[in-house]
């Protein structure tokens, strides 16, 4: 599990240098997909996974907006804030949480009973998809995306 | 590593059905970013999910040529062909196979060095990154893409 935050970790960072060389215009512009624009994809994943780690904890949540965290600067600030609480989470994680049940109550009334091993599961997917999506709107700028790769980057120590 | 793969060819087959949706024209558009198409992109997943299993196995290779598989039924034929191979593998997975080395020959003449916990992951993570970029393709043509979402799949049976 661990292994799989820190290449989110890493290949976020590696979004946010990509991002430094864009205008703020480029990083609002808003695009066909996802939701919407280059910047709201990054404030949304770090709100997303934040929200989750909150939820698992049984601790209060609130919905960012991000129209207060419309510059690079803001949105990597806010991930620094979260990111300890999502760190002490995701460290202490073993087996035995993966079947944990998380009732997670549904807009209509109704409540969707998950696994604690499947949110998790569901957090690390939900980056690695909108990050492919700001794959095609990097070549749609010319510019040539952020590697996908989770080989490559000493993640796991291999044994000789 | 099971659930990840489930996870996997699951949305990947709500990926085919939704193409089947789609004109031939629309499948083989050329589009901005990723491997150019729908329909390659999903040839691709296809390829490189088998070529790594076969690596991983020391067994031969060969890069698939999309030429030969330019239909949907094509690609979900080959991918049927390919599939027992990779559900084996995944279904005999350990823990202990996690740190196993890899040695992967690149074009330079250099050996990477990767564990197969890594390589494993790089696999999941290659078709949920070219998927999201589907998701953008797919708002482009008009049409609302397949769910990227984990939860919701019964993936992981949560003890009560």
């Amino acid at each position: 599990m661990e292994a799989w935050f820190s290449y989110n970790w890493m290949v976020r960072e590696q979004w946010y240098e990509w991002c430094g060389e864009l205008t703020e215009e480029e990083l609002l512009c808003e695009r066909t997909g996802g939701v919407g624009s280059i910047l709201r994809t990054l404030f949304h994943i770090v709100d997303v996974e934040w929200s989750w780690i909150r939820s698992l904890q049984g601790k209060p949540d609130f919905q960012e907006d991000f129209e207060g965290y419309k510059t690079l600067e803001k949105v990597r600030k806010l991930d620094a804030e979260f990111r300890p609480e999502v760190e002490t989470f995701v460290y202490a994680w073993d087996d035995n949480m993966e079947t944990r049940i998380f009732r997670d109550p549904q807009p209509d009334g109704s409540v969707a009973v998950d696994a604690w091993g499947e949110v998790m599961r569901h957090m690390i997917a939900h980056q690695i998809h909108h990050l492919g999506q700001l794959s095609v709107w990097a070549r749609e700028i010319g510019k040539r995306p952020v590697s996908a790769n989770f080989i490559g980057k000493s993640l796991i120590k291999p044994e000789e």
